[in-house]
């Protein structure tokens, strides 16, 4: 099958079908758990863990071990080579020459691209920073699939933060392209970041739509919903759905609420912090007798602290537990699938609710940076080999996706490589915003993080440059 | 055989017949070890360390690989997920999920039993905090039984900080059951718990005697006894010997001296504690001289110090180096009957000298709390889901031992749930020691930890309470 | 073959012959890998890492896993019981109880010598302090004999930090046995440390030649070399080549390039730290033009920082990351042929260029200890069972080595154990350069630290104290 010898960093690298086609193995596997050891004999995994995890290392290396293999494992940065200044680069090539197989986790967002580009074998991302985390997206949606039989047609409540989450990044995009319904329930200062709806809104079938006031006024008999997406699967246009209309809508009932707890290792502790946690939405049995939650299976990535109150532990919706053990199959199916020791049938079942977009590619070493300080590309050790790489994925703004954390920056000024060959009088910058800008080939862009940066390398303004 | 499935979190879990088949099984292990390789194909077990520790670990681990089983391990509380703030019933049940049995390394007290009550798989404490360490128990028995061909009538003396070790205490309890005699030898101010004397001089059939003048005077020709312990299958009653008889009982012969070191980690690094270090009694060539010693097994759990001098090492009686290789056999004997992978056969050879007491238990939520502030049902991640729990082990005075880590404390004040029903104003509390106290009905019992526990739960004081 | 059951603690503990049969074996291995599953089931690895290390643990984990066997390992000394104050010694008689083979590394010197004097186990030195690192010159001169077909007459550039890395001294030993010319290029102030220089030119049949001048004057064409050491194996004696022939000679091509990194943590991070820091040689594509690098293989220990560019990682003159997969298999050969589950034959194809000489041994407790504070001998856990030991290498100046980390110190006063016996104003010492002292027999040779060690043991200075 096509997924063998591929590498998993994103949720963006498994289509739905091959999801699902994924998640008919790891119930092969769950419903004959003995009958896999020797599966992967003779094969080894890497793991390396370079950030805290008990549950996800122990989930991955459980899982090898059932299938028959071996582990290698390193945790935790201060015992490394890394700390002796190596790259991500240098690291990932010497132990993917010791493995078949690596699962990183790594505090720098996109260090599992990295990992992967040089690697040599199938690397899967267990966490990179607060960029992404896809095989807890699998646990999830396998947990779903599991209760609800299919994935279609979902109607999924986020709870927590959904600001430093990569659990909730990954899901989200999963979500939206099996065309679920996202209701987006932040705890306060806890939204979001941009760029992850500014993709939502432009790469998925469907309509974001903010809804602050939603619980205003004299009835808030609903739980607090910051905005909800609305794929066209789902029976109404969310454009023509009055604030009413949506709360009637979800009366009708959630899929899941799914509860994340406040990421503080993503943050520096501060007061604020504290102020924060102490506001911070908790679910508890109060919460969970509203008519929308009857049905609703109560999910959480785990570990949880606060925000889950554990009264709700033996209540049958429950499903946080199970989430963990799914962990196991889920896990094997995808090991042995990456090996290439099973091979899975992979049918047309699912429609993809995102926009397949081959967007344009800029690696010109022109001094633009990821703006994301946390980002693999800017670490110091990482910069003397690679350069920064983005996608163009809107030209108005001029707007850069980092190919590694997947931030994204709007340019602000440009140039074009055509013009200034010929007189040097001619190489000349612009505003990004200008329709001259808009003008130059993709492939002749040159693009300056600041007109010093474009000075520095002998463009002048041009006219069409506005301050 | 009845230990499949069951945990092993403190010594009294397993009984003296279940532990001569343990060692039975642990004789034919250590005698065909490579056959024993299969045994536990496919079977995971988690070793879970959030203490340092290395042999203890690793002897386990060496166990179930020689078993043909698998291991996944998390060492240190620095790189998991409880740094995130997780409760261990939480790590408990996830981590249960993965393995087929779990060894769990805690420094709370009474956190073995939660992972216990929580794991859903076979749990082995491994150490938690001061209050048990039941294998090394295991361990050091295996060795006498292998050295001695008997369990049966032992004279053992244990040496040095009887206060702090957990290896110690739980040794205490299995020799008593099995009717040793004792001798306590404690450094200076290492005197064994009073939790651990009381229970000694109430549970079991032997008698407790002080003796710390038995040394003084002209003839100091004997080592430091503080305390002897005699079983009734001894053949004198303590009671009728005087300090000078026990003398020469003694001078027959001890059949091993268990040696432990200062538990430094248990204590706050202080000026005296390097005073403590000064006095620490030290276990040399010398003191093996006394006719005592002639034939007795030299015992030491490890890793030492200074408190066994190495001159020690090459003399027969040394049998350190062994005990710490028989962790290899009688753990894995160990494991594969906790797995059932192995049955035993269980005979009835030994007595047990222990009272064996159905206590009655006390849960009610009336404020009473452990005193230990090192118990696991003290801790703040654990209060959310748990309440104190208690078996009453004494009426006179009122009497509470902890169920988690077996502190004890004395109640002060109690009331009855029948009286105060009806009219409000008999909602009374009274001194636990007033005759009025010992007769509410154990199930009727409330305890308060103090007056103004009783008082803010609406009780007001009876005439029986004495201040 | 008679390597099983040996230990591999320094790189003569192999002799160049053995050395080939092992490296036969390891093309054996790399050439089926998936066939040797199962050679060493049953057997288990310890593997004891207390330093950070990630390559080298992992490759010899996955090593022993690919050979079928299985690991226990424990990294880094805050989670072990050498916390605990407890000694190498008894540490590795535990642990030699548990395992199969051992594999250490230590901070200390020395270390890896008392790991194998007390496991009862084979032990694997994976790197002691800065003493050696046998392991990795394995892998170096497998990397060497894979691409070149031969390790003899080899012409080795060694580059950067030679004062700190074990990697080095090691290599350095084996290419010399060998019958190698070393060209030594090291940073500033980074030069080889005394003890090894003078082993070579007293042990080896080579000569060392320093060449500070080599560079100096209008033509300055040729990369920094400090010093060169040639066998007779080379065409020329190194005494008949003047200068200009060094360099003519070696623009004949160098075999070999081994660039190494600057050992930080083997210094106090200081400003000169960072000035050093600067000044260290960087090996980039500029200098690979050199007609001298024609055809030589770039070569690197892992992990790098700065001192090779990475635009070299695409030359195919870099072998640096082969080098590190070459250490499967080269430490799969060495754990199989050690554990004797594969035996190899020995052919005589190798001449060794070292001397074999039986040094006399100096093991008396007179207050001579090690120079090296970071000797295992030195250290106050292991300072209660072992005293200094060394080889007497050399009587004029009187030379000691010790045997742990291999550091030498001149004696500066001795006496003999035979003249003072009779009378008591005969106990006298002796200056150990002057004539009497060397009339002692080695057997009767008493060494003293300094004049107050010998007056503290009663002895008087004779008329041959000169001071």
């Amino acid at each position: 099958m096509k997924l063998t010898n591929r590498n998993l960093v994103t949720i963006d690298d498994v289509s739905n079908d091959e999801m699902e086609a994924l998640f008919c193995l790891a119930d092969d596997m769950a419903n004959s758990l003995d009958s896999q050891y020797g599966l992967c004999q003779g094969k080894i995994m890497a793991s390396l863990f370079f950030e805290p995890s008990t549950r996800t290392r122990l989930s991955f290396e459980a899982a090898m071990l059932r299938l028959g293999g071996r582990v290698i494992s390193a945790v935790d940065v201060g015992a490394t080579s890394l700390a002796k200044g190596e790259s991500i680069a240098d690291m990932a090539r010497v132990v993917g020459s010791y493995a078949d197989v690596i699962v990183i986790r790594h505090p720098w967002e996109g260090a599992a691209r990295v990992v992967a580009d040089y690697a040599g074998v199938p690397v899967i991302n267990a966490g990179d920073g607060g960029h992404e985390h896809p095989t807890q997206t699998l646990c999830d949606l396998y947990t779903i699939r599991k209760q609800r039989r299919t994935l279609k047609a979902l109607r999924i409540a986020l709870w927590g933060d959904l600001r430093h989450g990569r659990t909730i990044h990954s899901l989200i995009y999963a979500l939206a392209r099996l065309g679920a319904s996202i209701l987006f329930c932040p705890g306060p200062g806890l939204e979001l970041p941009e760029h992850v709806l500014r993709r939502l809104s432009t790469e998925y079938k469907g309509e974001l739509r903010r809804c602050a006031n939603l619980n205003q006024g004299p009835e808030r008999e609903l739980f607090p919903i910051d905005a909800v997406y609305i794929t066209p699967s789902s029976p109404h246009q969310l454009a023509m759905l009055p604030d009413i209309s949506v709360r009637v809508e979800l009366k009708a009932g959630v899929d899941a609420l799914y509860v994340t707890r406040l990421q503080k290792e993503r943050q520096a502790p501060t007061v604020e912090q504290q102020e924060l946690k102490k506001k911070y939405p908790v679910v508890d049995k109060e919460l969970l007798k509203g008519k929308e939650f009857a049905k609703t299976l109560v999910m959480h990535p785990l570990p949880r602290v606060d925000e889950l109150a554990c009264e709700v532990d033996s209540d049958p919706r429950s499903m946080y537990f199970k989430q963990a053990a799914y962990g196991i199959p889920v896990r094997m199916a995808l090991i042995a699938i990456l090996l290439g020791t099973r091979d899975v049938a992979i049918s047309r079942e699912y429609n993809s609710f995102a926009q397949k977009v081959e967007h344009p590619v800029y690696k010109r070493d022109s001094g633009v940076k990821c703006c994301n300080t946390n980002c693999v590309s800017n670490q110091e050790t990482e910069t003397k080999y690679m350069r920064p790489e983005f996608r163009i994925v809107s030209s108005e703004p001029l707007t850069l996706r980092c190919i590694y954390c997947e931030h994204e920056l709007h340019a602000k000024y440009v140039a074009s490589s055509d013009w200034h060959q010929g007189k040097l009088e001619n190489k000349k910058y612009h505003s990004a915003n200008s329709h001259w800008a808009r003008k130059i080939k993709p492939g002749n862009l040159i693009i300056f993080a600041s007109e010093d940066e474009a000075q520095a390398q002998q463009f002048k303004p041009s006219s069409y440059v506005t301050r």
